[in-house]
């Protein structure tokens, strides 16, 4: 069974070590140049690559996502609607997401803007911030990420909620569970910190708005490491700007990369990553992309597949 | 039994709040000048309060610290050697700890100083740090605090090594435990991010100076978080400004507080925190100055008696 590499050229040496490493006897191309389209049967795809036609791959069985998010592989609409799609769920990404998470929710509760701006004017003030289990944190999303990260801020002891738009089964110790429209007022209202897991879909679009941006408690924090058109980012400026929100950390934009001039680059409030959270990792991927190949070569469904009327 | 509060007058107030709400019965007296000295049996005493002369306190039986270091009450030498002197072991303190040892040790882990000097240049550079488990870190020091550090990073994927002077038992699922002078060299060589959670001792004076620090990885990064002349503050800044260590963060420092002027204040590689970390929280605390003094008052011994020989 012929799987092509359609990803990220500048990582293509790495997926192919990693690939091998998986899977020594996987019958692996690494350039669509190198292969008659008709052998190929499993598509590694990212946006992006080489790859932009796929009419004459008209034996391709599977498409494995190398990203976690496949909203733009379905905006691009280049996938035949028959050819199942998987998203990549892979333990490396997940790793990634949680220490992020945890680290920017731990900088924003450990209140190191307000000392470093003391430093900076070189004010010595001594006043520590609550300990995790008096400041209340929310997570929106709680998918195999959300839930993760769920429970790891958790475990440092912050008391956390977590929101999905369908009730959730248990997804962990330590997690109060909210659902629908009114568990999400709830969140909001309730969260000092919020941190963004969700899916992009024409549901979560600008579900981070200037009306539900204002349900927060005043001074609240935004870490956003999801995708970026779920935050309006122009409501996200007035409620910096305003003091209604204190600080937001955001690893993800409607545009990326963030275009040149835009005001979060400069913004005193804001701390830009340039979508480095949720990285794939090659080495932990690769594992996952070759069991998805035996499932596949071996008649079983792969993992993940993306219902496509759902977004995700 | 009558007890003595003789700490921080600005926090009177929370103290005696919360010293009534963990005994309500408790003899509690919040000002040295409103009680005959001849009747105090206890006194909760920390440093730079009302308290400087002990001699007319001759029924004195039992001093608890306010403070988990003690190196600075026994500096001052005003507290009899008969009286016994017992460290603030309480719940609040390592809780605060924990969560500051590990929102840093994850700050300088995820390059967030990196990803912060290339957006004020309004750089994209999307190169994500490796995950925890490619990130070997150090924990100087294995007393309750170390092991609840190394415990939560370790919890967190991190590789952790932990060091004391003596060997330590079992301190905990994930922590490498080495002792001696060549445990410190062999941590010091190994570790990405050093964190000190070192007691304040003639032997640990100076420990971190030009000598060790030239035995860490290049770039590491410190997090002093114990007592600030177990670092050797010239030696840390040539390391920082010949790029032999990466950044530092520390919360203690020689002098406290840290005076106007001195270079730590401005270097753009050193975060200033103002001995914050380890802040004992009235809330927490109060239970455990109740329990000893229940304790005392039953004819037990207390807790975590200081050893004023070794220093802590």
């Amino acid at each position: 069974m012929r799987v092509l590499y359609a990803g990220d050229p500048e990582e293509k040496a790495l997926w192919a070590r990693s690939l091998r490493a998986a899977d020594p006897r996987m019958d692996l191309v690494m350039d669509p140049a190198q292969t008659d389209p008709d052998a190929v049967e499993a598509i590694l795809y990212a946006p992006g690559g080489p790859l932009r036609d796929f009419a004459p791959y008209r034996n391709l069985r599977f498409v494995q996502s190398l990203w976690a998010g496949v909203e733009r592989i379905l905006g691009e609409g280049r996938i035949p609607d028959h050819v199942p799609l998987a998203r990549m769920v892979e333990p490396g990404l997940e790793r990634g997401m949680v220490e992020y998470m945890l680290g920017h929710a731990l900088r924003a509760h450990l209140e190191t803007e307000r000392f470093r701006e003391a430093q900076a004017k070189g004010i010595w003030a001594p006043e520590a911030p609550p300990l995790a289990s008096g400041r209340p944190l929310g997570v929106l999303g709680l998918g195999e990420l959300g839930a993760a990260v769920g429970r790891a801020l958790a475990a440092v002891g912050f008391p956390v909620s977590g929101w999905s738009r369908a009730p959730k089964p248990e997804i962990g110790t330590g997690i109060r569970a909210l659902w629908g429209p009114e568990g999400l007022e709830e969140i909001l209202e309730s969260s000092e910190i919020l941190l963004i897991l969700l899916p992009l879909t024409p549901e979560t679009r600008g579900l981070l708005n200037a009306r539900t941006l204002a349900r927060l408690p005043r001074g609240a924090r935004i870490v956003n490491a999801a995708r970026g058109p779920i935050l309006d980012e122009a409501a996200l400026l007035a409620a910096l700007d305003s003091g209604a929100l204190g600080g937001a950390t955001l690893d993800v934009f409607a545009m990326e990369p963030l275009p040149s001039g835009h005001p979060f680059w400069s913004h005193p409030k804001i701390l830009v990553t340039p979508h480095v959270a949720s990285a794939t990792r090659p080495e932990t991927a690769a594992r996952v992309a070759a069991e998805q190949m035996r499932r596949l070569a071996q008649g079983e469904t792969p993992l993940h597949l993306v219902d496509r009327g759902r977004g995700y």
